[in-house]
């Protein structure tokens, strides 16, 4: 993974730098994510369940469900997979009439996802489908101590726990992610390789320590010029990482900051090319002058395709494309709108660029947007890993129910 | 269709509505869209395929796809219709061959979609599948006189015509949107009847003239401190609408004003419920007050289902959910963050109810949205109709190719 910073970095300081990885470093020994690309998975490995059964179906929203999303959508359309993987993650009544026709409920193994044990889309979700199903087709991921353990214990259902001071956007690489991607066949182990890398790069001074904190504090010191931060992808497997990416992003970093009564915060955007040149692209181009723009580019497509050697009648300009290969076109779109955003001169860009489709790549990914937020958040001082936010409208919901 | 506005619009004055009124009007006899509600449908209409094509793949990308996407995914998982609609708007590999893979090309007809008649994946795209197909298995649809029509006629196929004053994202209800829907047995009168309904009521002084006057003005009064417009819709299926929404707004607003240095616009969020209360919620919450919110809302869901009446041992507090229908939840669900949002006081809040999912209600969502681009790009004084920041790009692509 590379990550090349077009953006002037020429003020940022050495001491600004010092004072981050510090502040970062401080977490180590209490925030639970960082540690996950060595934790031990062989109790995930060693879960196996029966043959018969085909699918996969997550129960479980936002964080219990957006990571491995970002996760099996990235590799599937590459990978042969054991399992397909569906996710319920609504209470919308079409939308899992809709997911439960394309299903075989016997050939599916459910696994219930909630950090709380009580989200009440989760729990909606497990009662329409407990009651569908055996006991023998679920098991559950949730704190030690929840009631979802408790009540998992009572019916012997196997139960993996999320670390306490791990959040659900963080809990990617926790058995959260984990035991559904494992269950499906994607080998866990070169994911948390991948994050580990890149751990290992920024805490032990290599290549990505420098560039990360750069990066960091540009966007942080700019926070009231360039208050949103594009993620502009060229491919379309990374369409549910912007999805992860905006969860991560927005939830930790739009906060009262820890100590005032200032709302801070930076908005996430996920595009993904050539699609949104078509869309979004003028906006950034001609619009106001908010926005950070990070592409990201896959160096090797893992399929290619070449477009037919055929000319059309009145359509000969276009002979241009023929014999071309497609990975080689949309990597050319890529470099050209990033030229185009450079001309500019007043739109900070970034690029990463990751070798191929892998479980590695998306590793790399994954613990880079995770580390960026954290070290983002340190330089604003909000507090990364909670949502107070979200509060209020459960009690407001609980009430109604009540009624 | 009902539009609740939940902010003050006590400065907005009726000088200014009737000015914005008179500036909008003016636009009717040199801008297509307006007039597509009352166009004669007849030659799409009559139209017919051959009973073997059980699919329908869109070659298309940005306002070519966007529009027939957004009708399609939120009619598909209650309607029964006579065939499939997939869309073909990528140059990425990857994409390609995991389409391709679930298509039997023999039983496809492809619609070309190219308002220039020379869009650069389209045509790549296009070239791809011709190979492998007949001549008979595809129609276009282009500006008349582009070299794309004539490419066409040279292989004696069906061309439908974009009007020439429709640009590409105002384009779902002309041939663009109409036929794809069409081919795949969407009601496309019930429709034109939806975005008739609001047309006139806006035009002939009804409910929609003074709302949507007001949220228009609200919105470009406010630019400095409100520049984010969220939609959050309460529907798994509105999903691809957001998408649809998203280029409109961005690439209709975001713009150098018609006679001044200033770049102007407004960052379209497009947001799913109650999915995102798990994500982005906070953000808006407790992050920068830069935001309006926008609620959509079905009133009756056309499948439904309810939550068993199960006890869980140790979960019994939520027994409160037993029976509740899950349409009664999600509902719920959005009056409870509607109402935490309102609370805060200084976020614009407003909401749109429609009452159920079909071709006249997603008719009525669409002209609203194309209306409110109007109005509000008339207020602020930019070319609502062009896209003038995303040649560049192809531009320097071109200097790519031919190298």
């Amino acid at each position: 993974m590379l990550n090349k910073l077009y953006f002037d970095t020429s003020k940022i300081f050495d001491s600004e730098k010092e004072w981050l990885c510090s502040k970062v470093k401080s977490e180590l020994n209490t925030i639970g994510y960082y540690s996950l690309p060595e934790e031990s998975t062989k109790d995930i490995e060693s879960f196996e369940i029966a043959k018969q059964f085909s699918t996969i179906a997550v129960i479980g929203i936002g964080g219990s469900s957006l990571g491995a999303k970002a996760v099996y959508s990235f590799l599937e359309p590459v990978k042969e997979l054991k399992r397909e993987l569906v996710f319920f993650e609504s209470t919308d009544p079409i939308n899992i009439a809709h997911l439960e026709k394309g299903l075989d409920i016997k050939s599916t193994f459910f696994v219930v996802i909630s950090k709380s044990g009580t989200t009440i889309e989760t729990i909606a979700l497990f009662k329409y489908f407990f009651n569908k199903a055996t006991k023998e087709q679920f098991c559950f991921i949730t704190d030690k101590g929840s009631k979802l353990e408790e009540f998992a214990k009572s019916i012997a259902a196997k139960v993996f726990y999320i670390p306490n001071n791990v959040g659900g956007r963080f809990s990617v690489l926790s058995s959260v992610g984990l035991v559904p991607l494992h269950l499906v066949g994607i080998d866990i182990k070169a994911l948390l390789e991948g994050a580990k890398k890149v751990k290992n790069s920024f805490f032990n001074d290599g290549y990505m320590k420098d560039t990360m904190l750069k990066k960091a504090l540009f966007i942080a010191k700019n926070y009231r010029e360039y208050n949103s931060n594009v993620i502009f992808a060229y491919a379309e497997n990374l369409k549910y990482f912007t999805e992860w990416y905006i969860q991560l992003w927005g939830e930790s970093l739009g906060k009262r900051q820890k100590d005032s009564i200032l709302n801070v915060g930076f908005t996430p955007i996920g595009l993904i090319g050539p699609k949104d040149q078509h869309s979004f692209l003028q906006l950034i181009m001609e619009g106001v002058r908010d926005k950070t723009v990070t592409f990201i580019k896959i160096k090797n497509f893992e399929r290619d395709l070449s477009i037919s050697n055929i000319t059309l009648k009145n359509l000969e300009e276009l002979d241009i494309i023929n014999n071309l290969k497609f990975s080689h076109l949309i990597n050319m779109q890529e470099e050209s709108v990033k030229e185009a955003l450079l001309e500019q001169k007043d739109i900070p860009v970034d690029e990463i660029i990751i070798d191929e489709v892998s479980e590695y790549t998306i590793g790399t990914l994954l613990f880079y947007y995770e580390l960026l937020t954290s070290l983002v958040a340190a330089s604003i001082d909000v507090n990364t890993y909670n949502q107070p936010g979200v509060e209020l409208g459960k009690v407001i919901l609980k009430k109604k129910l009540l009624k």
